[in-house]
């Protein structure tokens, strides 16, 4: 498998409501996709050459609690600053981007749980219509899987399974080479399988009960945690932590100390990730998954026993087939996935 | 959705060894498909043209304790019997194969469970050598699914599911209008995904606790139907029949004449399917699910409580968005699915 590294030595510049970063080396590319990912907190853009070198880029709060209009309106300037960073051979070509509950089949933002945006957004068309250039869009998790594909882990890789283990737990299946799209734009939505139908499974955000990202998430393993607190009488420095400030770091840093419940709230997390993988193989036989976000950077203490339950539970025929990898998360990685997307879309040379 | 009727009025000829239908109509199509369904009793092969019309069908006893060899002069002798049915105008033009374990990226049976021809059996080249024409070959269920695509419930459908619900659990994925194949061969095996994890999940054929297919499958409602025998008191029909004798038929019928413990097993049974295919749809966005085999033909008594658990769990965004159809499998429909996979590997007009 290759890897690529990618420039990120930055010169920052800030501004009042969003931060610029320009980067140092000069770049001879021509032509650039601006790659924007649209979060609850912060939106981020980039624009991005074909080899997922960043030549600039930029963030700033969503404020998803104010009108749609007014986020187009703090894109707009965003964009008008990245832009300077070209000169006048380089342009923009497209756009891609990515946020949660976008559909790349309709172009719309459907029920996104954390953008007050209202129901249906017509994303797509309103940053078409904004800034004249092609655009697609993709939900953020679906994004990165083809971000990992073009510029990351998945280069050489045909099939594999993205899971970003954040807030909540996205992902985006990579099938043959492409993005599995569904019958309606929908596909890969491995955090809402059901992992525990018993009666005292865990309540999760979108209406179920018992779906996987109520316990292999950021959010899950705290709930976890919290549990075990509970359950558990051992001291643990994790008992001085509220809910709301109990972070993936704070654990993970708990169980490389040596925090019993920390560790075994890791253990169980692994334990419920690595079946559902193994679920997932026996439906998708990928190459490997790649793992991202926050939950993630606890490294090999997730990894390690996912690793183990997967094989425990893992089918005959794909034993000691499928690899779990953690991703490199550069700096500036957001903006890649929804790249790679209209990279994937509007280059000739692809 | 389009049907079609297929052809299935057939001239019966008895051999010694084999029997042979021939089609009463006489067809005016040029090219044929020899395609052979290969189970662990019985090996059905049938010539079928474009259109999925069978014109003669064959099937032999596939004696699957004898050596490979004399499977392929038992299947010659077949063949040129079939091809018969044929004038000199008409040509086989390619050979498609559906057996259990078959791997179309290998064109190895490997491991197959039923078959005693050894770990590894060259079955594409094989057949390939000793008929010269090209051969594809796939797993049954996967070839079933190709059939549904080209010739069944599955026409005008670009994503969909097929489950084949007999001694074990099948599945064959159509993504995107083309059967899902994964890294290694070996997508589809939803049969051997974890439906239950505790201490006393049932053990499966395939060395795993707690597979999907020891729940959902004719052989998964027998062991249901006795454990509820222990486990209820209630009178019933099945008490005086054999853990042997319980076939779907069986139980079925009991189920139809109201007898409490078969219905309650078709609900458990229908239960965990829903459950199941909820958690298949989070993966794959599929239009529909199309349930073929034994345990399918007991009808609105497994697909009505199958659909109610599947949309009790469905993840918001797929909600009244997926069907749960039974195939009708008319007469021949075994070599169908291998005939369709051959078709469209080779057909120009395809």
């Amino acid at each position: 498998m290759h890897k690529k590294t990618i420039q990120n030595d930055f010169r920052h510049i800030p501004y009042s409501r969003f931060s610029v970063d320009l980067c140092k080396f000069r770049t001879m590319e021509k032509e650039f996709i601006l790659g924007i990912d649209i979060g609850g907190t912060f939106t981020k853009l980039g624009l991005v050459d074909r080899k997922g070198n960043i030549t600039a880029q930029a963030k700033f709060d969503t404020q998803a609690k104010e009108p749609f209009t007014d986020f187009l309106d703090r894109l707009d300037k965003a964009v008008h600053t990245l832009r300077r960073a070209l000169d006048p051979a380089q342009k923009v070509i497209a756009i891609g981007v990515g946020a949660p509950n976008a559909n790349a089949h309709t172009g719309y933002l459907e029920h996104p749980p954390n953008l007050r945006w209202g129901d249906q957004v017509p994303l797509a068309d309103s940053i078409k219509k904004r800034f004249g250039l092609p655009v697609n869009i993709a939900n953020d998790a679906n994004a990165a899987a083809l971000g990992e594909l073009e510029f990351g882990m998945g280069m050489g890789l045909k099939n594999f399974v993205v899971l970003t283990l954040g807030t909540g737990l996205g992902s985006g299946i990579i099938s043959n080479g492409e993005l599995l799209i569904g019958a309606h734009g929908m596909a890969g939505e491995i955090g809402h399988v059901n992992v525990n139908s018993t009666a005292n499974a865990r309540q999760c955000n979108c209406g179920l009960k018992g779906c996987l990202e109520t316990y292999v998430s950021v959010t899950g393993i705290r709930r976890t945690i919290f549990e075990l607190l509970a359950e558990m009488t051992n001291d643990s420095n994790l008992r001085s932590i509220s809910f709301e400030n109990m972070t993936g770091e704070v654990i993970s840093e708990a169980a490389l100390n040596g925090d019993a419940i920390a560790i075994k709230a890791f253990k169980l997390t692994a334990t419920t990730l690595g079946i559902q993988l193994a679920d997932t193989t026996a439906h998708l036989d990928p190459e490997a998954f790649i793992l991202l976000g926050g939950l993630s950077k606890a490294g090999d203490f997730l990894r390690k026993p996912t690793v183990k339950a997967m094989n425990e539970n893992l089918f005959i025929a794909y034993k000691d087939k499928v690899k779990v990898l953690l991703s490199e998360t550069p700096h500036g990685h957001a903006v890649l996935g929804p790249a790679a997307l209209a990279w994937r879309m509007n280059a000739n040379t692809f």
